[in-house]
């Protein structure tokens, strides 16, 4: 299967020997992570900065933030010990669907279960203490990474002592769940599905891509899209637009699997702060780190009203929160 | 196929003796109209209202918009001639995808031409003139349908004296022809769709299925389905959103068809009262007609933006310009 090429040969690996417990119940055994650092941990294991990536991410976020990388730059080697995983589910190296089980000895497929945001969380927690990483300076993420951002501080208040969760809500809504649901329909309607009991040769890549398309108009807003392709059509008279999303859903296909989306979007779904907490309100306030919450307003699928929430919620006079909007980040998003 | 159940015994169909030139320079020959009329035509034939209607619509305006008639109502047959008409390309009774070629013998199938709303618009005219309406009082729709009565403004200024877009730009944006070609790629996708040349037994209703639910998500907006459905699950921990989803899905597929779907979506995608014209502000400029201009404020797939971009260029002093935002009206547009 094509995107199995794209597990960095970057990559280390960090494998559990005890079995890991999900939120569900479920236990997975053999669990290994994926994952990158960047510099050297200081002798206090306090110089830890913690990236946390979004639905089609990897661990290596030189690639996809690689801007932000370098000497004063946010991810800085020359002072912090950066580590960014690939994230449990996925499927650049961690175990997630497209991962041997071992007690089947076949890949898990439509089998592997489901997964929330705070078992990724969990995962990172076992890894970290691996590394003997003792405290996070900054834990930071977008979109699905920005959710995870959220759970650290909430799960591990004592172990992260800043977080910066972007485009991210304190609980997926009613319309991003809607779209999530849309896209995975796109999935099961692809006639290689097989209930996701496909082969590796024969993989649902056109309905993944039909899935890839819907979250890409999603993540900008109409005027992101209508000021960079307006109505110009190509020589066949296809609009730019179309060929443009097109594109990015033969991209996608190249590099990643249609069971993973699945597992991943789910996740999403399933992100709420408040579950088995308190109310949503109290679980925002308790939150003490210092908090930068960054708000793309051409992010149509979260809508910068849901991060304003988590910013109004947060506890503002006990953090200090600061609100900016760059688009400029925005491309830096969509490849994490 | 189950949508033909849905032609309404209602209707009355004109069937047109000459053959029908598209903008495209296709001609389609026997082109049938199917329509609806309420109350009787005037001495001076000049008491037409005219409704257009939406992508899925029929012409049983009193079902999808039964709410606004009655004496005393906007649709008040004891005044005026009220006209809806099935549109060109759709499949409730008016010439489409579904109809036989007659020049084969058989369906037209994926073979059916592409047409614009200028071409639907002619094909209103038309009946119109059989049916010896000199001048319309009003010409109202939303969505698909205001962009019909937009052109209807600019192609026929001397037979429509005032004009009521809803939720209508004067051209489709980038953002929603991204929108259509994914809800299109979806249809593709389906196993049963054939490159169109699906059977009548077997139509390509999973794809379709998606498209409707991509397209659910977007004619409102994040508060509209959060404030709905917020996180609730029902007992198999399905979100309540995916659900209703879902059933929107199969609903449409019992009274729609695939081929007619791609032939709307790329008639709105076509939409551009410029093109052809002169300059965009010019053409929206030499609106004359008294305008009424309904923006939904929770319609995502054509936001207010587009709207208010009709209102601001359509001639402010010229026109009597009310821009209205009644949630109420959205009910009402998503089955029309």
């Amino acid at each position: 299967m094509k995107y199995l090429d794209f597990i960095s040969s970057k990559n280390q690996f960090y494998q559990l020997s005890a079995p890991f417990s999900l939120e569900s119940g479920e236990v997975l055994i053999d669990v290994q992570v994926a994952y990158r650092t960047w510099g050297k941990l200081n002798a206090n294991g306090d110089n830890g900065v913690l990236i946390c990536h979004a639905l089609t991410g990897s661990a290596d976020a030189d690639d996809w933030w690689g801007d932000l990388f370098g000497s004063g730059k946010v991810f800085d080697s020359d002072q912090d010990f950066i580590v960014c995983s690939n994230i449990l589910g996925s499927c650049y190296g961690t175990t997630g669907a497209t991962s041997i089980n071992p007690n089947t000895g076949n890949i898990y497929g439509a089998s592997f279960p489901r997964i929330t945001i705070r078992d990724m969380v969990h995962l990172q927690a076992a890894l970290l203490e691996y590394l003997e990483v003792k405290s996070l300076r900054l834990a930071i993420g977008g979109s699905l990474g920005g959710m995870q951002v959220l759970e650290w501080a909430l799960l591990y208040p004592k172990k992260v002592r800043a977080i910066a969760p972007m485009a991210s809500p304190g609980r997926h809504s009613a319309w991003s769940i809607g779209l999530s649901e849309a896209q995975r329909q796109a999935i099961y309607s692809d006639r290689n599905w097989q209930g996701g009991n496909y082969t590796t040769d024969i993989p649902p890549v056109q309905g993944l891509a039909v899935a890839r398309m819907m979250a890409m108009i999603t993540y900008r807003y109409w005027e992101s899209f209508t000021n960079r392709f307006g109505r110009q059509q190509d020589e066949s008279n296809q609009f730019a637009i179309s060929s443009y999303l097109q594109y990015q859903g033969q991209k996608l296909i190249e590099r990643f699997d249609a069971n993973t989306y699945i597992t991943l979007t789910h996740a999403m779904d399933s992100h709420d702060v408040s579950w088995n907490r308190k109310d949503y309100q109290s679980v925002l306030q308790s939150i003490k780190q210092p908090t930068l919450i960054i708000s793309i307003d051409s992010d149509a699928s979260n809508p910068s009203i849901c991060n304003l929430e988590v910013c109004c919620l947060a506890g503002v006079n006990k953090t200090s929160i600061s609100l900016i909007s760059p688009e400029t980040f925005s491309d830096a998003l969509l490849n994490g």
